[in-house]
């Protein structure tokens, strides 16, 4: 089951998508669920299947996508996951390299990625997304993959400039990280690391492997990070991005107002994005 | 002014803290702003001034502290801020170093510390925490000073053997981000960067300096972060500790069960915990 988070019309509102269209399960919910994540923490995904066989509500041209999960409570970002990334950036620390995303730094699928006015390095970078269905701590590795809801895409986009050791300012800029389209389900993904990984940058194929490279697999980040911080339905933990990024080319290549980005997994979507300029720098406001 | 959140007989409220105790924001602005936060976010803190002259309603000793603000949207810690500090790391790198902290690692004044069960180098670090009044982007270092509400002392707890150079998961343990035990309006706190601050470790002083010699100052944080992220009403930065970590020490001294922990912040307040062992290890729960 594809599920993803949209606006139809100026409302929020999320549901299933079929080849046909958008089973509009918001609506058809009653608002028990406000959103994905209270279908998530109410383990709901199996009343949501209920209406598979429906017609759909709405065309997939008709909706607006939202990040995946709009407003995750914890946003895990995985660095330096694959073998060929740790070795372009030179890196050997043994435990997973792991900073935070904060929300608002999120946008949909087809919605505008804005390049940092600040920023002459904004990098790309694909990756597997994994959802949190059931929360806990302490989760075992060989637990693990069943607290998870699913799998989406993540387009990490990444201000190398600001970046230094502890990521933070070079990955919260607004409307970086394009979360999407949709997230599948785990009964679909048997396996997280059997699913190819492709980055496009205005057509050209820029990063392409699999995500059996991983150095750090699901279940392992899971249990790692579950050790010192509670996880609940909805967090979104994203899984580092294999080699081939902007900063370590040469010459580099970044992405500037006008490039199309698209990242692609296997079994799960297809993710595409416009970057822009962001704009003016606006005065301080409330 | 100095507002603390608290809970009194299993209610969840806050507060002005006067010499004689505390009187009870939360009950007499009847629900009008459910937390401290929204009293921030509805720019209200002068309603709450109002009631400066009134009898108080509890005694210090009846209420149980909360973290001052106890589920900010965004807590960034800045991290080699200090002149010592940065000699004993080692750090040259001109950027703030900034990570982040979720909410649910922090605890209130007078409550236990955690020690992380699987740390062995679980340290000390006295800082000077700043909270969001205003919210904003772009704001200028000019007027950064403007969109504080106050000021309060932070212990932030810190797992080294798992901290690396990204902080995450050193800085993200429950219970290890002691926040308290009030707020001062920044009115009382004309110069953020003339105070001393001190840290003890069972009485021994261990930590000595003053906010003067913070490298980069709160109205410089402020308009760096608010460069690549939104600040809101209630968000924190953790601005730094001085020099002496235990880490650092020879021999290194670090935090165990029964060891009491106190940051001390001229003009704001004391904050006094104590250090108790993590329990046994739980299973994965919901």
């Amino acid at each position: 089951m594809k599920l993803a988070s949209f606006m139809y019309q100026g409302q929020r509102s999320y549901g299933m998508v079929t080849r046909q269209g958008v089973i509009d399960l918001g609506r058809r919910l009653g608002g028990r669920y406000p959103d994905l994540k209270a279908l998530l923490a109410a383990d709901a995904i199996s009343m949501a299947a209920r209406f598979s066989n429906d017609p759909c509500d709405l065309t997939l041209g008709e909706v607006d996508f939202l990040p995946v999960i709009e407003h995750p409570e914890k946003i895990l970002c995985v660095g330096m996951n694959y073998a060929e990334k740790r070795k372009e950036f030179d890196q050997h620390n043994p435990a997973p390299t792991l900073f935070v995303r904060f929300a608002d730094s999120q946008t949909g699928h087809n919605c505008p990625v804005v390049k940092p006015r600040c920023s002459s390095e904004f990098d790309y970078e694909g990756e597997l997304a994994v959802i949190i269905g059931l929360g806990g701590e302490n989760i075992s590795r060989e637990q693990a993959l069943a607290h998870v809801a699913g799998y989406s895409c993540y387009m990490d986009g990444s201000a190398r400039d600001w970046q230094h050791s502890w990521f933070t300012a070079g990955k919260n800029w607004p409307s970086t990280g394009a979360f999407g389209p949709w997230m599948t389900t785990r009964d679909e993904i048997p396996d997280p690391h059997r699913l190819a990984i492709r980055t496009w940058l205005n057509g050209r194929m820029v990063q392409e492997d699999n995500t059996a490279s991983m150095i750090h697999k699901v279940a392992e980040l899971i249990e790692y990070i579950s050790t010192f911080t509670r996880l609940s339905p909805g967090d979104v933990i994203i899984t580092g991005s294999p080699g081939g990024v902007g900063k370590k080319r040469n010459p580099p290549l970044f992405m500037k107002a006008g490039d199309r980005i698209e990242v692609e997994i296997e079994q799960i979507g297809h993710l595409s994005n416009l970057i822009v300029e962001a704009p003016a720098r606006a005065a301080a406001i409330h």
